[in-house]
């Protein structure tokens, strides 16, 4: 491999990491926004969508420069594959991290109702680690840090479900939270397709790796 | 362009065309079940989504393949990376359709709950529309095709808006339907993340053809 596509490569890398670290920031915010209540965070989140959009955008015109320049093969070609698929997740991710700091705004303005445990502890920290082990996996090209990420989905999927039996069960109960449960119910949906995400990155990474394609193997 | 590069993209194109196809077939059985509480099309849907998954993973494959052999250039390089990204809509779009038909399998053993006339009649038709269009947008490179993708998402995007003031009032009014009314809601967000993906799939044509990056713009 030259040196120039090695030097390219290198900031490619850094660049993604840029975007996962300020996706990371969003869904973190909008976590807090969700449970503190906290508008202003919300509004943090909104204000951050651009540069989470300008990011990505520069990544993918970076890739196709890359391409064209060095039309490198292999597993310098798979790598730049790779990553023009991630920087979309990572933009969705974004994207749902917004979507939840909308429902934390509106949230904030109804009559406060109990989040269930598991939603309020597990399944934050869950979804967490799983955005940050994915990203770790992609530049460590490390296999086992992607497997995990891909066994902690159906935690957060088991959590999803219960959400929706229990969110079910309080608005049959209490009509009137009906309006701030819908709102819930979508912010559990949301975090659960943000570790879906997670995971297609970490299959991704394996595939990068070995070559193997592991996505769709559930079905 | 050589003419082995040149046969190659047709393939491609022929193949991304035969996974719209699917897609189309999959999005059309999920909303015919939904509507008239057909169990035994929610499963076609079921049964199909596999060849679906299949034909992603080797129009993918089939993308790396043209990379590595012709390290095509300009239009033709950015016209695969536009195939990946669309190969990647499309599958997911398959997913909502399985999602739909799930939910529409669900819904088929519940109490008939009034449809709101919009989501019945409008909704289909215009999201079918967009399917249809995005990908003859992206066969034709024609961007006016395109551009009218992108100007029904706002459409769509109302009716999924209404649903959820109009579902609430009947949960909030008749607390025996809210089980069918979650189950419902969810189907007019799967189909308006279709006609989101179908607006991104309208706005990379705009890009492959212009090289003008216009998704984001409204944000």
């Amino acid at each position: 491999m030259s040196l120039h596509l090695q030097r390219d490569l290198d900031q490619l890398k850094r660049e993604i990491l840029q975007l996962g670290s300020m996706v990371e920031v969003a869904i973190n915010k909008s976590i807090m926004a969700l449970h503190e209540r906290r508008i202003d965070i919300a509004k943090e989140v909104f204000d951050g969508e651009q540069f989470i959009n300008q990011k990505e955008v520069v990544i993918e015109e970076n890739c196709l420069k890359i391409l064209a320049l060095h039309q490198p093969v292999a597993v310098d070609l798979r790598f730049i594959v790779v990553i023009l698929k991630v920087n979309n997740d990572l933009e969705r991710m974004g994207d749902f991290a917004v979507n939840i700091a909308k429902r934390a705004a509106t949230l904030a303005e109804l009559p406060t109702i109990a989040f269930p445990t598991e939603f309020s502890n597990t399944m934050p920290k869950t979804i967490q680690t799983m955005v940050k082990n994915c990203l770790d996996a992609l530049v460590r090209l490390d296999v086992d840090t992607a497997q995990s990420v891909i066994i902690l989905d159906d935690e957060v999927d088991d959590i999803n479900r219960n959400m929706y039996v229990k969110l079910r069960q309080m608005m049959e109960s209490k009509p009137e939270t009906i309006e701030a449960a819908i709102e819930l119910l979508s912010c559990s949906r949301y975090l659960e397709r943000t570790a879906d995400l997670a995971t297609n990155i970490a299959e991704d990474v394996i595939f990068m790796v070995n070559g193997e394609v592991v996505r769709h193997q559930s079905s």
